[in-house]
């Protein structure tokens, strides 16, 4: 083995439908294993059985491995590693994860939410490495965040902090999951971008179906100069940028970093998006301040977890 | 002197009409000085000379003052102490406050936002002692704001964060003085809220002044059983726990603080206010989460800015 090799830990991102692992070294994922299926699963101890099968399979392969992190898509206290809540996953109220996984493997632990890793990785090693005060927003399904200030993940009084897709870009606007008004997300998901979009085209009298809706679709559209789709992602854009302004008078980031698969819109999101900001704050805060797509894409979250359970093991030596 | 007394600080409140003088000692103002009114001046240089004026003046009577800090209206970057602007005070841009009155009172100076200033107050010896997660709103003709997070005022990449009243509850709402559509301050800012009451009460059929709608009259009426103004007061709620909300799923705050003018109406806003929060946010950010009024009122600035100034003046020996 090389003696200056980098060191490597293990990432898993744990998603609504299945749970990805990977070895990561650096910024780089060297190696990866075939993900589970959530579905398959109606609790959480033969899932947490099925992880720690893999785990030890790839440490067999890999012997080096110092650390592993987990992104979660939930409420999760970092400080204590017991998840709280999984939306969208069978069983997973009120489970140590990290003292579970931290036992069976003997290996250190980080559990962490998964937009949170999404910004671990874009902070440590991405498009925000070397800056004290980031915003990241991953824009897919479910609208995530994880926020970077003087120098720190902002974590808050419970470690829930940085949930920038359940803020309200309307008060008296469409009711959430959790019964607030108006969170982004309710606009700009991706079923949300696509049942909106459908009802725009039909008041320009076109019939498309949801599947010619979807974030992929109207990007498409909108590159063939289908003007309707160009509006879209103008109105797409629009709801966008109230939340990052909002983050922005709060937080004065020196950058936002947005990733995520609508983020794969390009310049169709990105050019409405950096005007509409530009018009809507002093000029301190737009000082410096760039807004950048991610360098991380499906992997983002698996870095995310891996980095920030090396660095947290190291911390602890 | 008394060898166990507290140290003294003096601290300057430099308002949109007025700046008052304050000798603080631990969270009380122990002397005053007749405050300056800054319309009788239209640069910043023979206010600045009257301010040391005054400085001088209390250091004759109170020697034991060692250091001196300043909250002001507007953009101002903590770090090198230069004012990037004030918005109601002509002719000060880009001033070296710090630097030059560091120079002329050889005293340490810390120079900071008025809005912080006020969170700072609450933070060390008021309302949110002791807790490492704070968010505070100072609601008035302007609505200001400071935060604090894991233990640190929260200042961002030049200083300028915190600025709660100027986020947005509506993406496509009124513009504000940045452009920006939909700021909290452009709906519940006193002036605001009395044009907006009077329309309301003309919708009733009641035609009301201006001065019968300001704040304080509203809170009046409302106490003597006006159910419009009722209303009035729960809209203004529904607006300020948009903002509210906003601020916990970014920032996972312990405790939210309120101060002001029309924080004043005390139930007639805290409990319709706390109503929404409540019904707005997801269990592990309702935890333990505490919606307070302000303990500091007309003198949060001055005991601030002393405040900080002398823990700035410790850290630096």
């Amino acid at each position: 083995m090389n003696q200056t090799a980098l060191p490597l830990s293990l990432g898993i991102d744990f998603g609504g439908t299945s749970v990805k692992f990977g070895v990561v070294q650096g910024h780089e994922v060297i190696a990866q294993a075939p993900a589970i299926a959530t579905e398959d699963f109606n609790e959480a101890q033969p899932l947490i059985d099925a992880i720690v099968y893999v785990i030890e399979d790839l440490r067999a392969h890999h012997p080096e491995i110092c650390a592993i992190g987990v992104g979660v898509p939930g409420f999760v206290d970092f400080e204590t590693g017991n998840i709280h809540n999984l939306t969208n996953v069978k069983g997973w109220t009120n489970i140590a994860l990290r003292d579970i996984l931290q036992d069976r493997t003997k290996l250190p632990v980080a559990v962490e939410n998964d937009a949170n890793c999404m910004a671990y990785a874009e902070w440590k090693v991405g498009a925000g490495m070397g800056k004290d005060h980031l915003v990241c927003i991953t824009l897919g399904t479910g609208v995530g965040g994880g926020i970077i200030t003087h120098g720190h993940m902002l974590r808050g009084a419970h470690s829930v902090a940085g949930e920038l897709g359940q803020t309200s870009i309307d008060y008296s606007g469409r009711e959430g999951a959790y019964g607030n008004l108006g969170s982004l997300e309710d606009y700009i998901g991706n079923n949300e971008i696509a049942a909106d979009a459908r009802q725009t085209y039909a008041k320009h009298n076109i019939d498309k179906s949801i599947t010619e809706c979807t974030p992929a679709a109207l990007s498409q559209a909108a590159a063939q100069g289908d003007q309707v789709a160009v509006e879209i992602w103008q109105g797409i854009a629009q709801k966008l940028a109230c939340t990052v302004v909002n983050a922005c008078w709060l937080l004065n980031p020196a950058a936002i970093i947005i990733g995520g698969g609508v983020a794969k819109a390009a310049h169709l999101l990105f050019d409405p998006l950096k005007d509409s900001i530009q018009k809507q704050l002093a000029p301190a805060f737009l000082n410096g301040l760039e807004i950048i797509p991610a360098q991380f894409s499906n992997d983002a979250g698996i870095i995310g977890a891996a980095t920030l359970a090396r660095e947290e093991a190291s911390n602890v030596k």
